[in-house]
């Protein structure tokens, strides 16, 4: 069975994506630890990030750190924490997440957004790649 | 001044050191979240990950790797886990820990060993390299 992940990128179930390319997905965490909350995701379903192929895991992360300077310029934080945990959903996703304090990478703290705040922050995040 | 990193890396402040190359030092946290966990720290003192530049953050995610997955081998988890945070020290460090639930990548809980069983993991891990 497809992956949730799986089925956002194939549009089976929808998602406020910011950008793609033929290997990654970049789309805002519907469920966020903070404002700009980003999941970037192989195309390609792997479990787990250290089982990637070694060209495709360092593909993934030269890409994550293109989003994540975009994610500063767009959403103001005093860094962007990455994270990659993966015991819930398996395949591959790194967490990029706006700081402002430790308990916002520690997935415990959840913010609501409305979907017209998840459509403004993907669009400015979009704007600055 | 500098940070209490560069200082492990100068050999100032004594740590439990896994291996090191001309970039990157690689040794065991004081105060780990779980058995085996490491931090991989560029040489070069920059405060924050994605201000690295891009060369040295692409060689660091890939040194990364082959770290991740020496731990994989040497320490039973469920999968080694991620995270860049950089709140605390002012200075670049990804954290390497071996999981086998959440909470041992939310930096509440932590573990207490003895030194002789840093030891002993820090060689595992090297062995593994």
């Amino acid at each position: 069975m497809s992956s949730i992940f799986t089925k956002i990128i194939n549009g089976e179930i929808p998602s406020y994506k910011i950008t793609e390319n033929d290997d990654f997905f970049v789309f805002l965490d519907i469920n966020p630890n903070a404002k700009g909350h980003t999941l970037v995701v192989p195309k390609k379903e792997v479990n787990k990030l250290f089982d990637l192929e070694e060209d495709l895991y360092n593909a993934l992360m030269s890409y994550a750190r293109k989003i994540a300077i975009a994610i500063e310029k767009a959403v103001p934080c005093k860094r962007v924490g990455m994270a990659v945990i993966g015991l819930e959903v398996p395949h591959v996703h790194v967490h990029l997440i706006p700081l402002q304090a430790m308990e916002d990478i520690q997935f415990n703290k959840k913010v609501k957004l409305e979907s017209d705040e998840f459509v403004a922050i993907a669009k400015a995040i979009s704007s600055n790649l």
